[in-house]
């Protein structure tokens, strides 16, 4: 028998972020780029955009930014706030992965 | 912004325990009778005893054995093994909402 679980940040009512959309956000900070990160997670772009947006408009303050134009079409760029959540969920995540471990060895 | 999770026992591959199954486990066993755990947990007798059966037979054991018979139709008991994974639940429970409000105090 294994202990499972799942964690995720409520940023607001109707706005949480956590393992497909901190990935997403992860991933489009560093590519500088939805479309890339769409395409390292095997998502759409319209997926990915439609996932982006939700998070900007539900969340208190938008998480990235995405601007047309540029050379590859669309620059993305996190902000303060998406930064600090980020960071939060990600400590946050293997916080939770240590607890699961340790309740998987009672 | 607030930490919430969810936990559960994967007592075998497709098999697995989390909030609603050990709600209605421990409801069933405490009153000893499926119909009565239902008729609390508002759900249907049909559901209830879906649900008991599919954890029944996927599981390396029964939980819960049900009668037919006795005054008000069936008898529910809860194996040992039932109870030794319910204990297990609930330590689980009370261990990762403390682990919950810990992340939210942070």
């Amino acid at each position: 028998m294994q202990v499972k679980g799942r964690i995720w940040i409520e940023l607001a009512e109707q706005s949480m972020i956590g393992g497909g959309k901190a990935e997403l956000l992860d991933k489009t900070a560093k590519l500088g780029s939805l479309r890339k990160a769409a395409t390292e997670m095997q998502m759409s772009y319209r997926q990915a955009w439609y996932s982006i947006n939700q998070m900007n408009t539900s969340a208190p303050e938008p998480l990235i930014i995405l601007k047309r134009g540029g050379k590859e079409g669309g620059i993305a760029e996190i902000t303060n706030y998406g930064k600090s959540i980020l960071k939060r969920y990600k400590e946050l995540q293997s916080t939770f992965q240590k607890f699961l471990s340790e309740q998987n060895n009672i």
